[in-house]
C-alpha cells in the first residue's frame, strides 16, 4: 500500500501554490471555464489559447501543455499539433485527454494521431477512450465513464510500451500505468453528474506534471487531489450544482491534514 | 385542467434516469456548460460535437438532436445541416432553439432555413423568436423574453400547420402548440436573470423527446420540470448565482412528490 | 477624496436596472457564461455574437460594444473589426480588454491594431497588458495581474493622449486615467482566483458606458460595483467556487446602502 508519504502529494500541492506554474490548455468549449477555475483554485496559472498564430509562443512561456479533444475541429487540430511540436522541442510534459475517442472515427483518429506523433507524458481517459486510443474496440457510449477491465489495463500497458506514455484510466478506481503503477480509490459517485470533471482531472495532471518529474507520480497526485476535493465537496453538496462549487472551494482550502486523512492509494 | 397524470411527467423523468439517453447538442458557446450539466443532473447523457467530420457519426449514437443558434457561424451552420440530415434519416427527434431570431437577418434566415429544411419535432423560443421563424415582424430586443400574445400563438399555429413542428413559446406561461396543446405555469421570474435557461429548456425538450413519442407532450414535460426545478431553486436562492447552482441540485433531487405538488398545467 | 456622490454610481446602477441596455460582447470562450450572467445580474441585457455576417446588425441594436481578445483567432479578429466599425459609425462606446497582451506577439499586435484603429472609449487591463498595448516591454506572465507601477501609469497616460482612450488599470487599486482620474480601492484578493473576473470588469464597463457619458466616470463606476460585489461575496464565500456564485448574487442584490458603506475611491 502506497500512501501520502510515497506519493509526496502534499509537497507537490505546495510547490504548485508557490510556483504557480503556467498550464497551457487547448481544450473544449464546454469545460474551459471549469478547467481554468480548477487550476486557479489549486494555485496554478491557467492559459487558454488556440490560434495557430500564437500557440507556439504561448507554449514558450508555459510549464506544461494539456490537449483535450472534447470539441474538435480542423483548425483546432492544427493548433494542437503546433503547440505539441513546441512542447516537445522544449521538453515540456504534454497531457492528452482523448475525450470521446471511440465514439466517432474522427475522434479516435485524432487522438491516435496526436498520441503517436507527440508521445504525451500522460494520457488520461476512461476505459473505453484508452482502448480506442490503443486501437481496440470498446463499446463507448459518448463520453460516459466505464469500468476498467483487463482489456483497458492491457491497452494502457501497450500504450506505455509502444509510445512511452503514462496512462491514467479514470473510474471508480483510477489506474495509473507507467514506469511505476498506482491505484487511486478517492472520489465520489456524484462527480459523474458534473460535466467536465474528467477534463479537470487532465488539467490537474498538467499542473502536477509541471512540478513532479515522474509522469506516473504526477498523474497519481492529480487523481488523489481530484478525488479528495470531490469527497470534501460531496459531504456538503445537495446535488451536482453545489458539488461543482464546493469542489473548487475544496481545491482552494485543502490542507495537508485533509489529504492525509482521506488518501486511498495502492500500487 | 390537465395535470401530472395526463402529462405522465414523472414516468418520463424516471425513463430518462433509467435509460440515460444520449442527447447530441450543437449549441452556443455561452451555455454549453450549463446545458451539459442540466442534462446530467436530470439523468441524461449529453454529447457536444460540432465538426462537420463527425456530427453525422455522433447523431448515429444519439437519441435526439438539439440545435441552438445562439452563437452562429458558417461552419457551425454547415454542421447543423449535416447533423439534422442524419437525424431525419434515423427518425430522431430534432429540437430547434432559434436564439435571437428577429435580432439580425442572419439569425432569422438561419432559423427559418433549418426549420423549413428539417421540420424539427419541437421549436422552442420566446414569443418574438417564434414570430421571426414564422416570418412575421416582432420587436425583438436581443434574446429577451417577451410575452406571448395572440400574434405569437398564431405564428406557432402556422408553423405547426406548415411544417408539422410542435412549437413551445416560453414565457411567464409556456404555450405548447402541436397535435395537442398545453399551457405550463411553472417557473420563477428570477430565472430570466440567469443566462441560458431558455437554452437549457430546449436541451431538456431533447431529453424528454428521447423518451416520449408525442412532441407536444415531451415539450410540456420539459417545461414542467424546468419550471418546478426553478421554483425549488428560487425558494433557497439569494440571487441568480445561487439560483443556477440550486437549479441543478433540484433537477437531480426532484421527486414525484415535488412534481405533484407544484405542477401547474392546462390545455 | 471622491466618493459615492461625485461618482454617482448608484444613479448609474439604477439607470442600468431600469433601461436594461443591450451590451454586445465579442469575448473569449472561457468567460462568456460569467460575463453574460454578471451583466444579467446587474440588470443589463447581454448579447453575444461573433459571425462576420451579423455583428454589424447586432451592434445596430446595442448600446455599447465590448471586445475581449482572450481566445483569439483570425475570423474573430475580422468580426471584431466589423463590429467596431459599426460602433464608431453609431457613436457607441467601445470597451477593449487586451487579455494577455504582452504574452504573445499575436495578442500584442491585435490589441494595438484594435486600439489604434477604433480608439475605444475604455481600455481595461492589468498593468502589463496596458504597457503592452502602449508598445512597452513588461514581463507578462500569461494573464496574471501585476501591480501598477509608474511605468503602467505612464503608458496609460500615453494611450489617453495618443488615441483619446480612457485607460483602466486593474489591480489591488484600480487606476482610471482619462479626462478625469480616479482610484478605486474596492475588491478582495480571492477574486484573482476566479477566472474571468477581469473580463467581467470590462463587460461592466460596457454596461456603465451605456448610461454614463464620461468614460472615466463609467469605468470608475464599474470598478466600484465590481469591487463592492466582490467584497460582499468574499464575506460569505468559503473559496473561489462560492465566491463566484455569491458575486452574482451580490450584483443582483446590491443596495444604495451597500455601495455607500463600502465605496473606497480617490482621485
Amino acid at each position: 500500500m502506497t500512501g501520502q508519504d510515497e506519493l509526496q502529494t502534499w509537497e507537490a500541492v505546495e510547490r504548485i501554490r508557490q510556483l504557480s506554474p503556467i498550464v497551457h490548455n487547448i481544450t473544449n468549449y464546454v469545460v474551459m471555464n471549469n478547467t481554468a477555475n480548477a487550476l486557479l483554485a489549486l494555485g496554478a496559472s491557467p492559459v487558454m489559447a488556440h490560434a495557430e498564430e500564437e500557440v507556439a509562443d504561448m507554449v514558450g512561456i508555459a510549464s506544461s501543455l494539456v490537449i483535450n479533444i472534447g470539441t474538435l475541429s480542423r483548425d483546432w487540430i492544427k493548433a494542437m499539433g503546433k503547440a505539441a511540436e513546441r512542447a516537445v522541442e522544449r521538453g515540456l510534459p504534454i497531457v492528452l485527454d482523448p475525450v470521446g475517442a471511440g465514439a466517432t472515427p474522427y475522434r479516435t483518429a485524432t487522438a491516435r494521431d496526436l498520441a503517436s506523433a507527440f508521445r504525451p507524458a500522460i494520457i488520461r481517459g476512461n476505459a473505453s477512450e484508452i482502448m480506442a486510443v490503443c486501437g481496440e474496440q470498446a463499446r463507448t457510449r459518448g463520453v460516459d465513464s466505464g469500468a476498467a477491465g483487463q482489456d483497458a489495463l492491457a491497452a494502457a500497458q501497450t500504450l506505455f510500451e509502444t509510445w512511452g506514455c503514462t496512462v491514467c484510466i479514470s473510474g471508480e478506481t483510477d489506474y495509473i500505468i507507467g514506469k511505476t503503477r498506482f491505484q487511486v480509490g478517492n472520489g465520489h459517485p456524484m462527480m459523474t453528474r458534473v460535466t467536465g470533471l474528467g477534463c479537470t482531472a487532465s488539467a490537474l495532471c498538467g499542473a502536477f506534471a509541471a512540478v513532479t518529474p515522474d509522469p506516473a507520480q504526477a498523474a497519481a497526485q492529480a487523481m488523489v487531489v481530484m478525488g479528495v476535493a470531490g469527497e470534501m465537496a460531496a459531504e456538503l453538496a445537495e446535488g451536482p450544482g453545489s458539488l461543482q462549487v464546493r469542489f473548487l472551494d475544496a481545491l482552494y482550502r485543502m490542507t495537508r491534514d485533509d489529504l492525509a486523512r482521506r488518501i486511498r492509494t495502492g500500487a
